[in-house]
């Protein structure tokens, strides 16, 4: 065996008595390499009469096991260029925007979109799972309503109207796996139509329209929130009226009242996307929108904020001509969310722990942002902070920033990458989830902040 | 207040002092009378004036609660046609081709596509959850990868191997919200081009693909399963290969290499759809067709039969071409699949649980496939009984089979339903689902359905 066998580490001493055997440990043996990365895609592979040479096999043997090798995807057999190690399956992370976040997270974790996920209720989670399975008819285990769960649609409507004054009827709620597939089924029941989303705001969230078909158009947004003269010929706008992501903003209440004017007038359609409404530190809780104007607002909530995104558990409140098309476009995309989280987080909001769990966390956060805004002291621009999970704070130079933060070992968003278009000239500023870090680390992070910043006490 | 009003219930002494109070009480009355179904849709309302004259009220009071249902979408305002009640919020089964599905289920139901669904078990998904919380890193709330979390794909890939002969590393393997989903994912992917679906098949599943913007195209199935001769222009081709939806027939071994060589030459895709291979009775079970062209073939595996449909866990194994467009296509969907529900099935999978659970219901059905044939004598013509959950039973009049069928108060399939195009000419049968009913009315089923049949002993 010469030094490319054996650096591929093929051993053909494992059934020496039957060629099977050989071909399936040189199978064996060139898939190993080829998954532990010691055969690097596009290598080029030994001839199968070089190879049935080197390792004393016939000639049969190794074609077979190349064979079978290129049937299963590792690698590629063409026309004079010979047989060659294919293109790597994708590692663990490649294929989310930021994978499986914090398996390659940094210690000190400011970049918004999570809450502390230390903080998930756990034990409360796991009662009310098992009060759930205790009650459950042996029915509710077959397939379900697309809608979701009667008992989580009738939890959520008393919920929700008391909590953020959204018009509720069950009747008009579909439960979703989290607020994405809430966006996606709405694109597609649009159906190619413009929508306007907010300039700033969350790429990822643009992502999904356009991967959903649906037609982007920027939303400006100024110091009142959205620009409800700017919206042009579109069919939808999405908006964060409660607290805008990211520049934080409340959405002024002429602003509210002109956008569902506009709606009313336009025939179009205002999507609420209500992510942190239930986190409001500084006055009364800002409403929902929804409820200004029920038959032209959908309204979009989620527990990813509340007790955790793993949950993958959202709820979208309809006007009632487009109940059926997203229960449609629901069955047909997963059937329904699956039903005994729908059952826990029924039960957790009727025991009223889900309230307890959002009260606590709100002081927890609310104390968050006071430790935020004590370390950077007051002369900083910091915006945003009456509500929600995180700050924006202007900074001249973000690249600059950026740079002092990753030194540090400190990972924070930053304003540039929420633009429809970045380009120069646009307001700079760092995006600081306040949320995100566990709490034991949280005053280690803003120190760093600080520090990067040049700022503090 | 003249009888349409007291017919509607309306109750303006709620708040007599104040013009507010008037008008909310009004709105309400008016909301509740057209959520109940008082006021029908299409029922035209008495003009403000007269509704201002009739209650007392103001007539900016009566225009003001018409104006705030309009807004709500309770009630229509059209210039000339004046002011209706607008169609109805969806009862509470409309959206859903069996709504849900028990609700309004027949006492005796033999209809296929559901488990015994009060086999579910409970007590072991339980400790599964508990265990999963319990050991769960506090980084698993948070979102995660977008193909699922790697300890369910790492016990899915061993499961898979050995259960049913799949290559699955676990870099290839998406976990999925349910079968329906990896569906309507690989659609999307293919973005409209022709995929080839077996004819007879589950009509909900065509609907899946052309929901999903897929071109359909019909793929004959004879008595050696589907007819490779006839894929057409067909891009990918869905099959059943181990047990064929609705016929029951397995794939002869003949049609399966030509169908992987059709992929191999045609650079054509075959999505196997694997719904109840773990259900096999009578002979060794028949490896997935995916063993044979891991590179060709996308297996589409589910827990809908083997736990039950409520959970919505399901797996792709995918070519290594696809698993990037597939996993963007998730994130594009719902970001990933809820998360303790995977980790539970790891669980239950690496305690060999599963694998137990899986054969005590493989005993059950078998018991029950045995009570069928028994019940129904030999000299019917009952197809598709050495696998899964379900049978097809051969009558010369399916319409009046259904008609005594109903009159006995049960429920079953027709082979007709399946068809992409029906038509007179066709083969009838009945599509008798026997896992469906509880382990305790089961008898009493089979002796209904016996009646119907005119058969048994």
């Amino acid at each position: 065996m010469d030094d490319f066998w054996s650096g591929v580490g093929v051993d053909l001493h494992l059934e020496p008595d039957s060629a099977d055997g050989r071909r399936v440990g040189l199978e064996r043996a060139l898939r190993d390499a080829v998954r532990d990365g010691r055969l690097a895609p596009g290598t080029r592979l030994p001839a199968t009469r070089r190879l049935a040479t080197d390792l004393g096999v016939s000639r049969g043997t190794a074609k077979a096991a190349y064979d079978q090798l290129v049937a299963e995807g590792y690698l590629t057999a063409r026309q004079g260029s010979g047989t060659r190690v294919a293109a790597l399956p994708p590692s663990q992370d490649s294929a989310s925007p930021r994978g499986d976040a914090h398996a390659r997270a940094p210690r000190l974790d400011l970049r918004p979109g999570s809450p502390d996920v230390g903080a998930f209720p756990a034990a409360a989670w796991l009662r009310a799972l098992r009060r759930a399975i205790a009650t459950a008819p042996s029915l509710a285990y077959d397939y379900g309503d697309p809608r979701g769960r009667i008992e989580l649609r009738t939890a959520l409507s008393g919920y929700l109207g008391r909590a953020r004054g959204v018009l509720a009827p069950p009747e008009r709620i579909v439960v979703t796996s989290g607020y994405v597939q809430g966006l996606a089924l709405l694109t597609r029941v649009l159906g190619g139509a413009p929508v306007a989303m907010e300039d700033p705001g969350l790429p990822f969230h643009r992502d999904v329209v356009r991967h959903n078909g649906g037609t982007l158009l920027p939303a400006p947004v100024d110091g009142r929130g959205v620009r409800t003269d700017a919206l042009g010929e579109a069919a939808a706008v999405v908006v964060t009226p409660a607290h805008q992501y990211p520049t934080g903003v409340t959405l002024h209440p002429e602003r509210r009242r002109a956008l569902t004017d506009w709606a009313r007038m336009r025939g179009g359609l205002v999507v609420e996307d209500d992510y942190d409404g239930e986190f409001r530190y500084d006055r009364q809780p800002v409403g929902a929108l929804q409820g200004m104007a029920p038959g032209q607002v959908v309204y979009l909530g989620t527990a990813s904020k509340t007790l955790g995104p793993a949950l993958r558990l959202g709820w979208m409140v309809l006007p009632p001509h487009l109940v059926d098309a997203v229960a449609d476009a629901k069955l047909h995309s997963d059937h329904h969310t699956e039903t005994i989280g729908q059952l826990a987080l029924a039960e957790l909001i009727d025991s009223h722990a889900y309230d307890r769990h959002v009260r606590a966390c709100r002081l927890r956060y609310r104390r968050r942002r006071d430790q935020l805004l004590d370390r950077l002291g007051a002369h900083r621009g910091v915006r945003g902070i009456a509500a929600g999970l995180h700050a924006l704070i202007d900074v001249p130079d973000e690249a600059g920033v950026l740079a002092r933060a990753e030194a540090e070992g400190l990972a924070v968003g930053t304003l540039g990458t929420h633009w429809h278009a970045p380009g120069p000239g646009r307001p700079q500023g760092l995006v600081v989830g306040y949320g995100t870090p566990r709490e034991r680390i949280y005053p280690e992070a803003l120190d760093a902040l600080a520090k990067v910043l040049g700022t503090g006490r």
